[in-house]
């Protein structure tokens, strides 16, 4: 082990996949607000907004007051937050400091503990991933109820998290569009116009027409996984990120390196080929993980004892969460400065 | 959310299960180093060695130095090291501050680069989890290659990890016998008998039988998981550690909490019921995770928006790595002072 594993970040490639994501959206006509729970970095974040994203998007309260403090302004917690009297006083602190703040809404119990803080509220609708929000249908009248309370209501948002599937991403993009157009007349007609329809997953994002989404929310393109190489969304060379592992151990024939799910994380979803793959090695597969182990059939003549390889995590957004620092391909040290920031 | 999710230990299970692993050792007549990865916290090793244990285990050297920092003078590094010079530094400065320090080493390559240091080294051997270690039979060959190296041997090791199967305990504990004796036996013929015979995991400790093992290096024990409860090691009445959630959802008739992935680690073992446990509420299982959502299938009446419910990890090694402090049941905080030193 020593100085593995560590985190190795391709910044020639963020910077590119930041680029793309920028250009998809300008193409199709929708702002872009990236989420920055995966890569919970001020440095990545400021690329993003550099390269034309309106805002962040973000996963807790904590993440909001990391990026606030770093100096972003307009963040969106896309959470059905349930407000208890902390998080309120959390929540009026980031609205004195001038952060334009949105949230999610999924119910009218939890729209109650919103009102009198500063901010707006997006209508957490279902589009088939079947985790929260409310039927597209019903957004209109959950928009009234928040808006009775005296809170602005910008509009509608959805996270169509069955793209994460085989031949699920361009079904999940319609579904997404379905709900959200859905979600839209429903305000309208109930008097409270969306301004915004806010969609978007990595896997979904190539997948969008044009008409409904007002704005996007992806998050691992900037970085990539596995995942995405194994859907088909990239390929290797849109991974910026990769674990550097030193191979430990030729027990059984196998490669064994120090990067375990204490580095790679542990998700492994049931598509998944292994528990992550080996850059430049297609063929390598990870085939069980340890907290400080993985093994690696590898296709051909085994890399020695000492030697270094770059793995890539299957959900990169789960292996950033593991470490406290980006080690810059080109040099340097970026800080995950939200690391663990889960309330 | 606010100020969910968090870490909860019940600090009268804790010590509870602490006593009850020393009491088994002891009348085992083997010396218990429990393996400190799993807590990663010098309050808990202070525990453990209050009541007997000689020593502990830990995985990385980055490990071995916060708790050498915390006053812990007998560690062993279970894991098959690739020294640099850096590590190799490392591992200096420790010998320095006066740690007895031993480490795992399954290859004469790797031995080659512990000359010199200040460590005693225990073979690998394989008792049937296929990771790393040789054979049990050439565990002579290699400890005679290390010898001659000017190393001390003190034994053999090993990690009976196929104990985490259903009905894989009592086989794995004898599997783990047969491989030790058997390592032992290779290296009594080569001239470099072995002091210490150090096996054991959670599951499979209950049914070591007496004379091979000198040692035992179970972790999880202190804290218990939902591993443990569904492999049968444990009950609920077991589980120390918890991660406290907010239920912040009822969406599709169903509780959606706010400890995910990031909170509880995404480990599912294939045999597992879900992606972790409701304390308390045996018939909930978790069905799906996100990084920040639990969504759970609830036997029953749903718990409000708002309550706060105790989810037990499946594999706690990895949920506690996740975060920086316990929440003491009885109240006060505890740091996970080793979370994230992989390396």
């Amino acid at each position: 082990m020593g100085s593995t594993p560590f985190l190795r970040l391709d910044d020639a490639v963020l910077t590119r996949n930041i680029r793309a994501m920028a250009d998809a959206a300008a193409a199709l006509g929708v702002s872009l607000r990236p989420h920055a729970k995966t890569h919970k970095c001020p440095q990545v974040a400021r690329l993003q907004v550099d390269a034309g994203a309106v805002g962040l998007t973000v996963a807790t309260i904590g993440e909001a007051e990391v990026f606030a403090g770093a100096g972003f302004d307009d963040l969106f917690i896309a959470y059905p937050l349930w407000v208890d009297a902390d998080a309120a006083d959390r929540l009026r602190t980031l609205g004195d400091r001038g952060v334009r703040l949105a949230v999610g809404c999924d119910s009218a119990e939890a729209a109650t503990n919103l009102a009198g803080l500063p901010v707006e509220v997006l209508v957490e609708v279902d589009s088939g991933h079947h985790r929260t929000g409310v039927a597209p249908a019903s957004a209109g009248d959950l928009a009234v109820r928040i808006a009775d309370l005296g809170l602005a209501v910008r509009g509608a948002f959805t996270f169509p998290g069955h793209s994460y599937a085989p031949d699920g991403r361009s079904p999940a993009a319609t579904d997404e569009g379905t709900a959200l157009a859905t979600a839209g007349e429903a305000m309208a007609a109930s008097g409270v116009p969306a301004q915004v329809l806010s969609g978007g997953s990595t896997p979904s994002a190539e997948f969008v027409e044009p008409g409904v989404l007002t704005e996007l929310r992806p998050g691992v393109y900037a970085l990539g996984d596995a995942q995405q190489v194994e859907l088909g969304t990239i390929g290797f060379e849109g991974v910026a990120l990769t674990v550097a592992a030193t191979v430990v151990s030729h027990a059984g024939g196998r490669v064994v390196t120090d990067a375990g799910s204490k580095a790679l994380g542990a998700d492994r979803a049931p598509w998944a080929s292994g528990y992550g793959r080996v850059l430049a090695v297609p063929d390598a597969r990870i085939v069980a993980l340890s907290e400080h182990h993985s093994t690696i059939e590898w296709p051909d003549a085994l890399p020695g004892l000492g030697t270094q390889v770059l793995l890539v995590p299957n959900h990169v957004c789960n292996a950033v969460n593991l470490a406290d620092t980006y080690h810059l391909a080109d040099g340097g040290t970026w800080p995950i400065a939200a690391r663990g920031r889960n309330c």
